[in-house]
Order: C-alpha cells, then structure tokens, then sequence
C-alpha cells in the first residue's frame, strides 16, 4: 500500500478512532465520524459552551495537543487486515469561517447530521505524519 | 444498555483499539486481536525479545500502565451505532503460566493463530473500569 492510498482509506472510512491524553497522563480513545480536508482531519461536536469545554477530548487537547487518529479494516482473513494511522496536533475552534466550514463538510458528509447540523465546537486535527499498515 | 450486555459486545468482537501513551507524552492507538479473561484484556505479540522490547505498545505499557481499550460499532443508522471502552493498566508477560494461557486463549479464538501461535510476549490489562454508550 501507498501513502496516496493509505489516505483514501483513510478519508473513505466513516469513523475514525482519536486517541488523547487527559491532563493527569493517562490515555483517553473514542470514536468519531469526521470529515479529511486535505491535511486536516475535521470533527464537530454539538455542545453548549460551557459543556463542551469539559468534554473529555476537548479538555485533553486544551492541555496536550498531540493526538493519534486511527481507522483500520478487521476481516476474517488476515491477509486483507490494514490500519491508517495519522498522528498530529489538535486544536478547538469555538468561531469563524473555520467552524462554519467544518460544520458544513460534515453535515456534507454525514446526511444524517443534516437536521440539526452540530454546533460546536470544532476539533481540527493538522496531521503531522501517516503511518499505514496492510497484511 | 447494561453493563453485563456492553461487556459481552466488547468480549464478542473481533478486534479492538488500544490507546497507549509514549514515553514522550503523545498518545498512540493500534488495532489489536484480543481475548476477555475475566476482568483481563489478553493480547500477545509475536516477535523474539529484543524486538519486543522495542516495540511501541510494550515500550509504551513499561513507561505508562495506564491504557484504554476501545470497541465500537459503525452503522449509518445512528440510533444503532455504540461503543465500549475499558480503562486499565497493562503488564508485559514474558514467560510462565500467565504467558502460556494468553497463548492458549488467543490460538483457540483465532484460527488464524493455529497455524504458527504468537511466541510473546503477552500484554495483559487489568480493566478498572468500564464505559459504554449507545444511541
């Protein structure tokens, strides 16, 4: 597999898995449905401000901003198992044209965020390096 | 969702992820074939002992017990999708019973480790706790 490919897989999968670090060391892994825009993974969640801030991955990356985002391929023969990992830096976005444009490439991506499209804030991710895998 | 039927979903998949932090501080997420033994997520490597040492998970797991072990399930009916996450501390086995168990675990969930079973060495996690979720 090619770096080229290994990022389509990437971007074709619709859910992604993030891991972060919480503030006291220990690691934190949830999965997301997120949107890749060229060298930024988008994701958005839908929160109050108040609440959104102590969102467990939004609380981690105020105060450790490396990330690692993982979406891989389990099949019963082993020989076509793959894994796309992209390790980066988060950053949250609460406003502005960069929130506006996440909330549309998701609700682009995901018809089913169409009715009530999420608020907010936005986690961007900038990928600093893939690494991929394929039997 | 309770939690005797979360753990059972966990325990039934095939594949799990398994975040971990490095000895410098960033996360790191890698997919992993696994067995639940009681309170016990069982994974073992297959690589001879100087290389396991290096590798990432166990170098990882030896600098930062704490780790967090994460099944989900995608589906495009979001009232469908769920996720089971198991927080807990890791312990490398190299040798012994425990090994030979994990060995014995792993080859009799998986065919696909009859063949040639994993030599080692084992990656046990100890769950603390249990989180889930569904839509």
């Amino acid at each position: 597999m090619e770096l080229s490919e290994a990022v389509r897989r990437f971007a074709e999968s619709p859910v992604a898995h993030l891991a972060s670090v919480r503030a006291d060391g220990a690691p934190h892994i949830v999965p997301v449905v997120f949107a890749l825009d060229g060298a930024t993974i988008v994701t958005v969640v839908d929160e109050k401000p108040k609440r959104a801030r102590n969102l467990r991955r939004i609380e981690n990356v105020a105060s450790e901003p490396r990330v690692s985002v993982l979406v891989d391929h389990y099949d019963e023969d082993w020989r076509r198992l793959w894994w796309v990992r992209a390790d980066g830096r988060g950053r949250i976005v609460h406003e502005g044209p960069e929130l506006d444009r996440a909330i549309e490439l998701i609700t682009a991506r995901y018809p089913q965020e169409r009715a009530r499209p999420p608020r907010g804030p936005a986690l961007l991710i900038d990928v600093e390096r893939w690494r991929f895998w394929a039997g």
